[in-house]
């Protein structure tokens, strides 16, 4: 029979096969349906890998991996929250933080608390990995957006300063690739999947 | 205007995308759908990490980390080959190795070469890192197959012998989980979810 502790971990890696239920706005390149939390952190922490070099000096790259590949756990109990959606932007942090209480409490209580503890840094944005892995994971949608023609743009109406203003952390946490968006969004606009700002909401923004 | 190498580096990271349309055999838990290569990828990364206790002495968790996210990329061209279709197997060496050629040919050279280099470790099964990370690719589908009571075992007819030869690099990559996989084979066995082999069959294998 296998260990208490192990049987707490099986149930964990059982658990979070649900992630691959949660459906983001951001479609596939091909446009044939929505991407899922799960294969979304599959994308982004090869990104990490292949986009290594760029991150700051000093990053641990299997750090900055661990936080990419649990960053979107809580989305299980508590759903994908499109990111300029303000109202349901509001309530995330509650339902978030009963999520991360229920599936990280499946483990044993000392791995629990790493993992648990890996998602608060994510979340909080302070060190050089969580600054890395959230700038990549603001990176990959605008890819998929260009590479759909704006689709997940253009069915909410968003602007390209919406985008510049969502993609800052790219600025702080991998400034290396901050050319490359403003290029991305450049030609996106210049594309017509991606409008501009109008005069009066340039001002007001 | 980005550089030529991270121009070469994006085109590669909007390349995979195409992973998420590659499908398995195995079902997501819940048994909506076949699960695809990419998800599939990412839940057999957070294992390692979830499961690194049980990694043979001196494995690198980062090295198995990167096997795992990249094993299955070749798929892209090559399609999922099922585990137990002999004659879909005979071809499949040749297909990938095409497909390694193309996909990591979209990077700069030094890295295609190094991401070539890990996808043919994790095929050669020689190193540590590569048998740790064989044995949770073999894992997964077994924990799926008991959640949705052995669908993809059914649907082919699988038998209890055969998985337990397929399940053989646990066995050697992480010796410590092979009660489990002893132990979960049991249980289908006894639930009907996977049948015993016969008494003729087991002669002959």
């Amino acid at each position: 029979m296998p260990s208490n502790r192990l049987a707490q971990q099986i149930a964990f890696i059982v658990e979070i096969d649900k992630l691959k239920q949660i459906l983001r706005q951001t479609l596939l390149t091909n446009a044939s349906r929505q991407e899922n939390s799960a294969e979304h952190s599959w994308h982004i922490a090869l990104m990490a890998i292949v986009l290594a070099e760029y991150a700051p000096a000093g990053v641990n790259l299997l750090h900055a991996v661990k936080l990419l590949l649990l960053h979107d756990l809580v989305e299980i109990d508590a759903g994908d929250t499109f990111c300029y959606d303000l109202s349901g932007n509001q309530s995330k942090a509650e339902r978030e933080l009963a999520a991360a209480d229920r599936l990280f409490g499946l483990l044993p209580p000392d791995q629990g608390t790493e993992l648990r503890s890996l998602w608060e840094e994510f979340e909080a944005q302070v060190t050089p990995e969580a600054k890395f892995a959230v700038a990549l994971d603001r990176l990959q949608p605008i890819l998929n957006n260009q590479q759909t023609g704006g689709a997940s743009w253009k069915k909410h109406g968003i602007r390209a300063d919406q985008v510049l203003w969502r993609m800052q952390p790219v600025q702080e946490g991998a400034p290396e690739l901050w050319p490359l968006v403003e290029q991305i969004v450049a030609d996106c606009v210049a594309a017509g999947y991606l409008q501009q700002a109008s005069q009066a909401e340039s001002v007001s923004t």
